[in-house]
Order: structure tokens, then sequence, then C-alpha cells
């Protein structure tokens, strides 16, 4: 008998991923391949080469179609991915289409902030909750929130961009045309930022073998564990701005779940404790002690297994 | 024939008010009452009195339920109001239950400013729309989000407060128990406060006949007006602090209504051009250019329908 199955697709700047997965949830095959410097035309047919492959490897498939999680911008709804800025000439590649052409099945497509949290919803640390909000800090802060096991919208489709809320008047500039955004203020690029230009910040460029540009956050973090006065103050603003943007997030949705990955739980023991303190502070309004915290549980697979959820939710 | 109808009753700090409304919409009868420190028996005798007497105008009325919109906090689930702070002794209030035996018929209660919201989304600035966000700028900030034709709630029922999302870690302090929650920046109150201890206000004293205790908001968007430089300081910073909540609505929730009503809509020519200007600078991952900013059209009728809205949208 034919075994039905899905395809997760999961785009990155860096790699591509694909998984087929059966009704039950189960992987039963993933594949990958560098996608970083790829142009479009050729991404395309490398993507379409590796669910060859893996449905090769699946005994007598029956293909209920191909979800992709894509790094964003994406137009879901044209299915379009309009990213020229992390997958190099990505702009207004209609891939939706295509892989419908050319495996005539249906074929969705979806910001990964959006898939990775639908997979932490599917398999992960927000199973079955009835409302999950997903905040990752890395390199940017994406947010996504699912309710009722679907992806929300705003109009015409489009992702919102809770990482992008404002925090501080005072804050740094953002490209995405403010000044203190939660980005600016608590991402990756905005932690070392923070530390190249910080007083007393002599320990930090030891750290980066003596080139203030090659501060990384990581550095930061290490060197406020080991009780550096400069890195401590860093990672304490940066802790404080990051309970800040929760604390809205936790007052705009009051999810039953909110979870965290990327570089805050790489530095849980940096943050946790201040946004802990935060949330004691009583709330009359708002049962912030309800919500439960929590960090993502599936790593690189969430965004797979999400992927192939917004094919198979349609079909279980 | 019997005429089917609904009981929306609007329940107030000052008034509460009982219409009835059929099944098209149509406001058939509507009565009123003083509530204003009525104790919550005397109280729910009054309302069931308001309502008899609304059913009384009615040619043979077929009740199809009673809609409670309530200042809050009110617990829609348990069907309690539990708000003492503008309802004198009303603490654990249940209403729901009372009313439901009273009449024998089924009875929901909301937060008032969802049921506004839920009225403008029927009959006025938001009709038909998918996701509306509405913003009520008086005493209090007051949010609210419809989407689909319903209230979004919060873990347990909730009702999110997006009037206390932070926004100046500098602001003052608040009764949510932190500093520079939105609310505690542009709220009447607030700018009270301001107008209070800002120096060089002695126009504005002259406005409160000498006694700075009695400024209020509308004095000084009135003074603000005449040209007079504290007033004016006064209203560019609250006009700033209320663009730039509105910035964080817009990037959480990507509505495509915004209704905005109270203070803010009376003191438009004060707030809107700063909002408009803010919301010119190009954001290249959010729509803002495509959200509809609308002032709310129905006012106190807005919370009466959208009571009455709140049993006829399941019987529509």
């Amino acid at each position: 008998m034919n075994q039905q199955i899905a395809i997760g697709v999961d785009l990155g700047g860096t790699l591509v991923r694909v998984g087929a997965f059966d009704t039950d949830g189960q992987l039963l095959f993933q594949n990958e391949a560098k996608i970083a410097s790829i142009k479009p035309e050729s991404g395309i047919r490398l993507i379409e080469q590796l669910i060859h492959e893996t449905l090769a490897s699946i005994n007598l498939p029956s293909l209920l179609g191909i979800g992709i999680g894509s790094t964003g911008p994406v137009d879901p709804l044209r299915g379009t991915i309009n990213n020229p800025y992390t997958l190099a000439g990505w702009n207004n590649v209609p891939i939706v289409e295509r892989l419908n052409k050319a495996f005539d099945t249906p074929v969705r497509l979806e910001n990964d902030a959006d898939t990775v949290a639908l997979g932490e919803y599917w398999q992960g640390a927000g199973r079955g909750s009835k409302r999950l909000y997903a905040v990752t800090v890395g390199t940017g802060v994406g947010t996504a929130f699912i309710v009722d096991g679907k992806i929300y919208r705003g109009l015409d489709g489009s992702h919102p961009e809770g990482g992008h809320q404002l925090i501080d008047p005072n804050g740094p500039e953002c490209y995405c045309g403010h000044r203190g955004c939660w980005e600016s203020l608590i991402s990756g690029p905005a932690i070392s930022s923070r530390a190249r230009s910080a007083p007393n910040n002599d320990h930090l460029i030891d750290l980066a073998l003596g080139d203030p540009s090659r501060i990384e956050a990581r550095f930061v973090a290490e060197a406020a564990r080991a009780g550096d006065a400069t890195a401590v103050a860093i990672m304490q603003q940066a802790a404080h701005d990051f309970s800040f943007g929760i604390i809205n997030v936790i007052s705009f949705f009051v999810p039953d779940v909110l979870v965290l990955s990327g570089g805050v739980m790489k530095s849980a023991d940096l943050f946790l404790p201040t946004l802990e303190e935060t949330l004691k502070t009583p709330n009359p309004m708002v049962p912030f002690e309800r919500v439960r915290i929590l960090p993502a549980q599936l790593g690189y697979y969430a965004g797979l297994c999400g992927s192939a959820y917004t094919i198979l939710s349609e079909n279980l």
C-alpha cells in the first residue's frame, strides 16, 4: 500500500534541508545541501533534486504536498520568496509555482519563523497549546504566533515583526526605520556593537584578538560570566531590554506558552534571571504568572517538521 | 409572529444602558440609569428592571440572549465582574448566573473594550474587516482585538492589555507595576500629571482657576492650540508616545483596520499629524502604509450594539 507523506523544506541562508514525514509525524528520510550564494534558478533545481532523492528513498510514496519554510521576507499568498538579503538574488522567486509544476502536488510557502514555531507547536515545547508565541534571538529577532495550530497572519498575508517593536526611544537606529526597536537592542550584532563602543572594553578586544570589529556577542557573554565589569553591564542591559519586550508580548497576546530560542537560550544564565525577576512584578490585570516560558526543544528539526506540518495539518 | 431579539447591556462606571436589537441589527428600544455608587445587589436588580422594561416595549419578543459589556476587569469564562475600581464593591459578582436565572436565556459577559470594538466591527468603522484593533485613550488606555468577528482572548479567557505595553524605560510609575507603560504616558491623567509638574505652567494653572491639582488634559490641549509653549511641548511628547505605541500595535498584529477613540480623537488635530509623520518612515518588512487608521464612528452606541452582537453573532 502507498505511504502518505509530506515533504518539508527548510530553506536557510546557508543550508537547505529536505525531509519526508508520514502522517504520524515520523521523519522517514532527510537530506541537505549548501544553498549559500546559489542563484534562484540553480537553487530551485537543487531543491527539486533533494526532493526527488527523498521520494526515491521511500517505498511507494503518496505525496500529500510540499511545505517550505524560508528565511524571509516571503509572500505566502503569492508563493514567492522576496529575500535578496540573505539569499543573494532571490527576489520575487515563484518557488511555489515551480515546485507545484515539478511535482504536481500542493505547495505551501511560509516564513521560517512561522514554520519553526509550528514545529514546536506540533512536536516540541508548545505541543497542543492554544496560543503559542515564539521568539528567536540571533542575528535578528524573529517572532511568530500560532493560534489553534495555525499561523497568525497580518493583512495581505503579512508576517508580523514583533522583533521590531519599539522599546527605547533613545536606542540605536535600525534598518526598520526606527530607533530602539527590540532587535536593535538585543540581537547578536546589537550586543557586539554595544561592546565595540563601550568604555573599558580592553578585555573584550583581547578576546577578539585585538580587533574591536571582531568582537562577537558570544565573547561578551563569556566575559560577563568571567566577571568583566563592562561585559556584565552590557549583558545586564540586554537582559533588561529583552525582559521589557517579553512583558509587551505578554501584555498584547497573553499566550499560554512562550517559546524562546537562539542566542537568548545559549545565554540563558545571563538573560533569564532578569526576566524572572521582571515577571514577578505583580500585575493586577494580566495573568503574567500563568504564561509558561519554555526553551525551544527541537533545534533545526522544528523548521523541517513545521514545514511539513503546513501540509499535514490539512490532511490529518 | 414573535420577534427575535438580543439585549445589549453596556455597564460603565457612571451609567448602565440597555438596548434591544433585532437580528438585522436595528435598535428597537433603549433605556438607561445611573449606576455610579450603587452596590452589586441593587445594581443587578436595577439592570433586571431595565431589561424588563425593554422587553415590555416590544411586541411578542423572543429573547435570544443577553450580552453584557462591562468596565473591567471581568472574567468572561466564569461570568463574573471583578471591578471594585470603577464599580464600588463589585468584586466577584456573578452577573451572568443571576441574569441567566432571572430571564432563562443565554448570557455573555465581556470587557467593554471588547464589546465597543465588536460594535465598531459590526456596524461602525471596522465593518467586515478581518483583523480590527481598537485603541481607546481616556482615563486609561484600553485595547481590543477582533479577528474574523470574534474577540481575541488570552489564556484562561483573559483580556490582553495593550494599553500597558512598555514604551519608555524612564517613564512614570503605573499601577500595572511597571514604569513608562503606554497608559502612564498618554492617558488623560498622565497628561494632567505632566502639566502639573512642568516648569512654566502658569497659563495651565490659570485655566484650572489657580489650582494646579485641577489641571485637566483638555486644558492642556486647549492651551496647546492657543500656542502656549509648555502645553505644546506636553502634547507633542504625548503625540510621540502615542505614535510609538501605535507602531508597536502594527508591528505585532498588522491589522487591516485600527480604530481610535476617546481623548486621542477629541485632540485628533494634536495627535494625528505626528502619527502620520511617524508612519511615513519606510519599513521594509511590515506594510504599515496599508493599515487603515480610522476614528470610531458609533460613540457609546458601539458598546450597546457590540454587547448585543455577542449573542446575535451566534444566531445569525
